[in-house]
């Protein structure tokens, strides 16, 4: 297994029932290309300015206060930890491969003035403090003091296996060790009414080896659904069915990703097979209903929830940067249990699109809700009231490297193709190193360069592939779409292996349920998909736009100034011509003008980079002429 | 103008800037049909079922308490004296028909013991009774005060006009007298975050005489916008600009459609061209750009608001049946500053689609949103925690008579064609009569027997109608639809007027830049909608449902026993017989398998009458295939 020094984000090295193994974060160095960018972007620009937005808004102040540091009173609400919690431990996972004094400086003291604000019984929360501490645990509903725990042991975590420092460790286990004698297998049912620290006390049962930790883990899981109910028996709580009874994802969705990826942790270490019935079916629902083509997750604003199977409104897509991360975390751990290529396809769309759309070009703001359609309007913001998203991006960004490879006994699985070297042991012992380049994902074009010895490598081919085309040493080798291609050979170290995905412009169609996307298409190319922004087409209504069918000319541009250096898309769109303005909005078929269009050029620049050029209007899909 | 004893819903009778003079609710007797059947069922068993739940709520109870008269503690949401303020108009109405003893004797106690509810000062609101006495008026952004107040008032007008008794209008005013000099032009700016008052006041004004209360709603509708803000500056509250700014309807429908209906009324006493302005502005933005085919209003349930323009989502439609029901009273006072066609066109859609939607054909169940989709589950309620949706259909089918007419000096105007008699006197001091038979709507073929004289009679042409005979004794007369026909005669008193509206089923397309109705039609046939209901196609899932284009055989039938007896339309529409469900959502338009389609037969019920044979799915638009 890999040592705790390189730093995996999920340690499955002995999880029995997780066939693959983690790399470290520090383990793998991205080189070039867009997601090495996005990733020093959110460290050289993102990081330093979450800092100063804790600051501002009272997120680090308010241990300062609690701990009796400084005078003043705690503002925020009651989940306000989490920001901060949320924000370390992705400063943690930059520390890994920076090594910069600043940082390390900002999370010496963070941790420091976290573990001065801790309790005698080792509580910590800083709105549960003063006189709002009789408060404690009297609202686990809505009160998320379990879940700022969560990301308190998250951090813990990553900074124990980034640092080899135990301070925040040794916070963390002290809160954790007050929640199993309240909540554990002695103490009453509980959990939080918002999902996360499941996953975070699985982690640290694999951080620390004390099996306390698993089973309120699993206790935390047994709570939910239980009547007379722990929490309120709502669907938004994820509390109306045990979860070993869920089938169907609903409520909340950040709340019931989280659960599931929780659930998925728990199956790894005990293999029990209720647990992936549900996660199955639920993956199920998820990823064949109620998964916009972005990857966004969650569709209603209302509850904040998953809507009805084939809900996916575009306009008002909630698809918050949130669920797109929780889906992320919850996929990686499915493809730990078995390596099925559908994880990491639907991994790699919502990084492309979802989560790479959560945040500006220039790393400092952040959207909400990723909509497929904007009238105009909508922009990223620096922080937020409710600012669970910007330290989501912090980590998930900073932690990318360890997501890019697993290791099973004497294989590596490239899961994600990006310029970068990796570096890791086998947990058969054997050492590793890869080196890739390619301009992924503007270019289909990947070559592997493996160092010598006899172990096998297996690439993902992604689901979306028409056709790939994989040569060792020139020699080709058969692949299927939507698996993992294994090779094995006793390579000599100046061996190439040579992958070319065929990536083509593409229109989407939707599965016809889905009535918004009825009758429309989308652009894709690859695992980016394109959406038209105002700004490009300046002289029309986006409501007016059409697609001719078959689409006529789409052609892929590379723009290095644009955008940051992106791939376009340009072609033939058809503008409707009928004054609809001021025109009555129903009328008899027969008094029916349909459209009459104008053929235009247009520009699709990759969903992920809109809003990055002022808020003008933006649509994903087109209406079909 | 009418006498106050005929007790009118709105006395525009010496409004110097209203054309038309109402009629009373007395003096229209709906006798057959489906108007006379919802109103006698509203009468017969919602406003009954209404005094229970007004006890059972609390609603009625928390009056005892805070008179002193049972012991108890008040309980339920700060604006619940307003349902029973609501309930108790609609009693009155429906008195004014009925002079039922057990009626009378519920509006006598419930009277009662709102006058012992009042507060020396002229208070009265029970939320803001006892302990909560110190919080009135600090919180009028939220807390309903003033909008309790003022259903306070209509109810108190509805109680004077019908019983002639002054015990409630006095409590009323004596509220009114608090309230103006707490916020007249003497006091400070203030205005309630949910309008309604406005209205109230302009019709305690024309109902007392007493100018200071037309100078309170004037100066509660110049207060919002004003900076610095009297409310909180917000677009759900009306305040993000002065009303006379205002030009597009945003924010929270029900308050908006309030706001623009006590503006209305407003100018019809000042005649100020400001608010008409902004009048005709607003009435533009909502009739042309945010209402549903079946005349719902407010698309979004976050913040229960109107969409941005052409955001009109079905199966997410809010469409409150509030919301319905404020347009209504707005389009009302609409028509009666200008006898124009397109606003009694809008009630009607209203009326007969989203109004009669809001009651199950028993008369005690209610909507509260009204959608043009459901997937099942989705059924009427006796009450609501939030309640404001059941008491408001009470009083506006208890006044159904009072809207059926208006009269101007010389000229009787039909604005609703059902079978009714009415006895009025003309504004010049002649009395008429007239005798409407009809089947309306389910044949658009009316009668009208008009009692001798000279006065004309003017018949408003529904903008829906493709074709439409008019015949005074057997000669015909030119008609333009979306108009009003005037006709004048020296009448015999055997004269007969025919008017035959040619009502076909027709489909209806939307504008498409409403995208969720995009290639796709609804089924309409005179006034009402129609859709298709899950229990007349149990086979199929209604999201495979498309119409062929053009539509086959679409053919209307009588069904005396369904629903109520209704005109039902039976035709050809065809499923998608390819495998949806468990397919992946998005796939490359090369791949896509378009539908193919299975003919089958169908049947469409009027959309008002749909969830009455159990929760199942419902559809009003259909894809075109």
């Amino acid at each position: 297994m890999a040592s705790y020094a390189t730093a995996p984000v999920v340690q499955t090295g002995q999880s029995a029932h997780a066939r693959l193994k983690p790399v470290g974060v520090r383990e793998v160095k991205l080189t070039e290309g867009l997601l090495a960018e996005r990733y020093r972007t959110n460290i050289a620009a993102g990081i330093p300015a979450g800092w100063r937005q804790l600051w501002e808004s009272h997120t680090v102040p308010n241990f300062y206060v609690v701990s009796g540091r400084r005078p003043g009173k705690v503002e925020g609400p009651r989940y306000i930890d989490s920001d901060g919690y949320k924000w370390l431990e992705g400063a943690c996972w930059a520390y890994a491969h920076t090594q910069d004094n600043t940082l390390k400086a900002w999370i010496d003291e963070f941790v420091d003035v976290i573990a001065a604000s801790q309790e005698e019984d080792g509580y910590v929360n800083t709105h549960f403090a003063g006189d709002r501490q009789s408060l404690r645990f009297t609202d686990l509903n809505h009160a998320h003091e379990i879940y700022c725990f969560g990301h308190l042991a998250q951090a813990a975590i990553a900074h124990h296996r980034v640092t080899g420092e135990e301070k925040l460790l040794h916070v963390a286990r002290r809160f954790a060790d007050l929640l199993y004698r309240l909540f554990g297998p002695e103490g009453r049912w509980g959990a939080c009414g918002h999902p996360e620290a499941e996953m975070a006390l699985v982690e640290l049962y694999r951080e620390t080896g004390d099996g306390r930790y698993l089973q309120l883990a699993a206790r935390m899981i047994d709570a939910r659904g239980r009547k007379p109910p722990v929490l309120d028996g709502s669907i938004y709580l994820l509390d109306h069915l045990p979860f070993r009874e869920q089938r169907e994802a609903v409520g909340h969705a950040v709340r019931a990703l989280y659960l599931y990826a929780g659930a998925a942790d728990l199956y790894m270490e005990t293999g029990e097979s209720a647990l992936k019935e549900s996660l199955d079916a639920l993956w199920q629902d998820v990823f064949y209903r109620k998964v916009y083509v972005t990857g966004g997750l969650g569709a209603r604003y209302e509850g904040e929830a998953f809507g009805l199977p084939y809900e996916l409104p575009n306009l008002r897509a909630y698809a918050e940067t949130c669920a797109a991360i929780a889906g992320f975390m919850w996929n990686w751990r499915m493809l730990q249990i078995e390596p099925t290529a559908c994880y990491a396809d639907w991994m790699e769309t919502a990084l492309y699109n979802s989560i790479l759309s959560g945040v500006s070009l220039d790393g400092t703001r952040y959207f909400y809700m990723n909509p497929l359609e904007s009238r105009g309007g909508y922009e990223r913001s620096p922080w937020f009231g409710c600012a669970c998203c910007p330290p989501n991006i912090h980590r998930t960004l900073a932690a990318l490297p360890g997501y890019l490879y697993s290791l099973s006994d004497s294989t590596v699985y490239v899961h994600f193709y990006a310029s970068n070297v990796l570096h890791t042991r086998l947990p058969n012992g054997h050492s590793v190193r890869l080196q890739v380049k390619t301009e992924y994902p503007w270019s289909g074009d990947i070559e592997i360069y493996p160092s010598a010895g006899r172990y096998r490598i297996a690439l993902r081919i992604p689901g979306w592939v028409p056709y790939a085309d994989l040569r060792v040493n020139g020699v080709r080798v058969e692949v299927l779409p939507g698996s993992y291609a294994v090779i094995e050979e006793q390579w000599q170290g100046d061996d190439v292996i040579e992958l070319s995905l065929r990536m083509p412009v593409e229109l989407v169609k939707a599965n016809p349920r889905i009535e918004e996307d009825r009758h429309s298409a989308a652009v894709r190319r690859g695992p980016v998909v394109y959406c038209i922004e105002q700004v490009d087409s300046p002289d029309i209504s986006l409501l007016d736009l059409y697609l001719p069918d078959p689409a006529l000319d789409l052609e892929r541009k590379q723009e290095p100034s644009l955008l940051g250096g992106v791939v376009t898309v340009k072609g033939t769109a058809l503008v409707d011509t009928v004054q609809r303005e001021g025109q009555p909005l129903y009328v008899p078929a027969a008094h029916y003008t349909p459209p009459q269009h104008k053929a235009i050029q247009v520009r699709w620049i990759p969903y992920y980079a809109w809003a990055n050029r002022g808020a003008g209007a933006m649509k994903v899909w087109l209406p079909l002429a």
